[in-house]
């Protein structure tokens, strides 16, 4: 997709300046309209220009939300849902203008049920404020992003992360969700049963929905006990596709691995620099694994084994949390450590998702087509689900720049949906992806159109997102 | 629900003489209009009386179901997905008469997949010819909601069962979907990504439809290594507590179990006496454990511990298939001991699920009130979902016997729901329930009926189920 293909949506001046008016007399200094705070929350982590709401505002209860969104809705303005503003593909640009709604006062953790495994948190709830909530009970969220993201967020935009490959996404650990939809009614879609078959998958409907939806105002989510024990190494492979067979293996056996990252050659020679590791500038795969005392040696152990088969090695694992944490950070400093491939540039992060069968394939053909456009752009993956990100570097401030690489991901792109996988694992669609969604899924998009337009006849739910411009 | 308060659905005549006619020249025998035939098709294993749809068809291929759906539409028809009808809440019943689709000639394994654990299917292919199918390969497909359906007809409702606690619903093993929409499209819903956060989730929207949005013709389903090691037991409890305290240790602990099915004390006396089980007659979970020797052994060594902390046992546990196979026939054949209770009587299976902290509760009120309402009603349960089903002993010919179980059931689901439960943990809406669904998920039924009719404006598909009559 180009940039010029970016949806637009048609600025409402009138509207915009009677919610304004509204808003300030209601929320006084909890709207606010300087430009260094409206810009910063059109924030985008891409290369999509920066496109500023009119207003920010800091509701504090669902019937605030629902009292901007019914403003918002009288008026035809545009309400886009902020988090903390780590999303990837523009999902907080306000292309038509409108009220960023931030949601950082939202932040209580309203129950925690121990014995159900559930909490309700509100949704500018971090996962790192819920885990540290949760300390002591012996429980934990285990969907990790990376970033330190809200759990509205989240799963607005059906995040997942590291540990999905045994956890599973947001999709599979939200058992409710509240949310103020466009007509200012307010839904929650479910209870605290682990499992319901009553009527349409409202929950799962949102998840992933961007904030065109609805604005999330609350979340009940699945916890996990923390497991016993914890182990977990690095293992250096021959050749991604040596390392991708092991992965295969390992899913196949049924070993509940907890984590199993892909890291391509370039991207161990930044960490190893970066977080002197010692190991060689090969493809590696960084496993963990939960469980009891027991349980976490016999996985490692078959672990090492099926590596040993593909010619890996040697598997180094340690259940020492010290020895652990240190592989880990460097794996959360993989971005930091690709900076340093190219000092100055700024990282451009995208993902796609392919059946494993298919990662070695897809990995090889696009590190091939990363020399042959002269990119440096490392790779990680999430390979136990076939989830890979590359990082290119770039400078933002160049156009030359800027087209190279909207073409590398245009590639990228449809290589993946070519090999029968998605243009987004895990960053979700957004103003980026919005131009590859009928690639992927043909007719699905006026299916998710037609669905738009009933539950948000007025446009006004985060526009410009999602669904690609008509043609 | 009262059965006066059933949807009412207009009959078309005219609309449905000139679909049979149609019909008839396209498909020949292939489209049946006996009455038998008919009646078959509009079964149902509740008390909602038989209605019958005016014509039974069997396609071939998604272009066929195509086909149908245009006539249907074109003539504002009513089209009903048919599996093998072993739904349970009036699912399969046509209201306002219409075509029954039966997909038993659509019973193709399409796909098998086995790095990437997936395989694709047409909907008529029943659960176990699958499972049988994949034999060789070392996978299996887990969801086993006790019949044998059809995997279409488990994905429209949403199916799970015995192993859920461990693999998930069918909403956690599809990954993608073709459908026949209303309006005559075909959508394929995903691609074999494992995850995808590409716009919204229109799997997990047909996910429990029950055939009121479209009519599914293929499924990719997620696929499971066949365990190295199973072991398995059962354990007698006290107490309805202590058995739920045990459930809620076992999950907190992270054992990762595969079946954890709580029998009431009178069903365990059915099936003593019919399965020949040296079990007291107190209540009882089965248990059930999946992975290697080592770890299926630790698992039901610390379940043993639990079960003791509890004042249970003893736990008598094997890892010999024979054995094994004995106790989980007689847990299957819960159904037919239960019928020994009262001989002549039919049973009348309902199912409500609630967080797992008011399990015992919400069984023990149950018991009680099956008590005080003079029923015979024996209870088992999928204890670690919270999921529990009640057979209720009637006489299907007497109105005074139909009216209390309705009051019954009506009480049950009440109950779930002011325990933060649902009116069905897993058979679905259907008829049966759809009075139900306002109580439980308020404005959210305005919002599913927003759907219905965007998606499906003329009301053909499987109208009368899932929404509540509007009052």
């Amino acid at each position: 997709m180009a940039l010029s293909d970016l949806a637009s949506v048609h600025r409402n001046e009138e509207g915009i300046a009677a919610v304004l008016g509204i808003l300030k007399q209601r929320f006084g200094e909890r709207l606010q309209t300087g430009q260094a705070m409206r810009e910063q929350h059109g924030h985008t982590t891409t290369y999509i220009p920066n496109q500023a709401p009119d207003g920010v505002v800091w509701p504090e209860s669902t019937a605030e939300v629902q009292e901007i969104v019914r403003a918002c809705a009288e008026h035809r303005v545009p309400v886009i849902a902020f988090g903390v503003g780590t999303s990837l593909e523009g999902h907080v640009n306000a292309p038509g203008g409108g009220v960023s709604v931030d949601t950082s006062r939202m932040n209580r953790i309203v129950a925690v049920n121990a014995e159900d495994l559930d909490c309700t948190v509100e949704p500018g709830v971090t996962r790192e404020d819920l885990n540290h909530y949760l300390r002591d009970t012996g429980l934990f969220f285990p969907i990790d992003p990376g970033a330190n993201a809200t759990l509205g967020g989240m799963a607005a935009t059906r995040a997942s992360g590291t540990n999905a490959v045994r956890y599973g996404t947001m999709r599979e650990n939200v058992l409710s969700l509240t949310a103020v939809m466009a007509s200012g009614e307010v839904v929650t879609t479910g209870k605290r049963a682990k499992k319901s078959a009553a009527g349409y998958d409202l929950t799962r409907l949102l998840i992933g929905s961007e904030g065109t939806l609805g604005v999330i105002t609350a979340l009940t989510l699945k916890l996990q006990g923390i497991p016993q024990a914890i182990s977990g190494g690095v293992c250096p492979f021959p050749s991604l596709d040596a390392a991708c067979q092991a992965v295969i293996a390992t899913i196949q056996m049924g070993i509940p691995v907890a984590r199993i990252e892909l890291v391509n050659a370039l991207q161990m020679r930044a960490m190893k620099a970066y977080s002197r590791l010692d190991y060689p500038e090969s493809p590696c795969l960084f496993v963990e694994f939960h469980g009891s005392e027991a349980s976490v040696a016999e996985q490692a152990e078959t672990f090492g084994m099926i590596a040993e088969e593909q010619g890996g090695g040697p598997f180094l694992w340690t259940s020492v949390a010290e020895e652990r944490a240190k592989l880990w950070k460097a794996r959360h400093d993989a971005y930091w450590a690709s900076l340093t491939l190219r000092p100055g540039a700024k990282g451009l992060s995208t993902d796609v998702c392919v059946p494993i069968s298919r990662l070695a394939e897809c990995v090889t053909e696009t590190e091939a087509d990363i020399a042959e456009m002269g990119l440096i752009a490392p790779i990680v993956g999430h390979a136990g689900d076939g989830n890979f990100h590359v990082l290119a570097l770039m400078d933002p401030e160049d156009p030359k720049e800027i087209a190279l690489v909207e073409k590398f991901v245009a590639r990228l792109n449809e290589r993946a949906i070519r090999m029968d996988g998605t243009c987004t694992g895990e960053h979700g669609i957004g103003q980026g992806k919005a131009g590859f969604l009928r690639k992927e899924l043909g007719h699905g998009v006026d299916v998710m159109r037609t669905i738009k337009q009933a539950l948000d006849p007025l446009d006004i739910m985060n526009p410009g997102k999602i669904l690609p411009a008509q043609t």
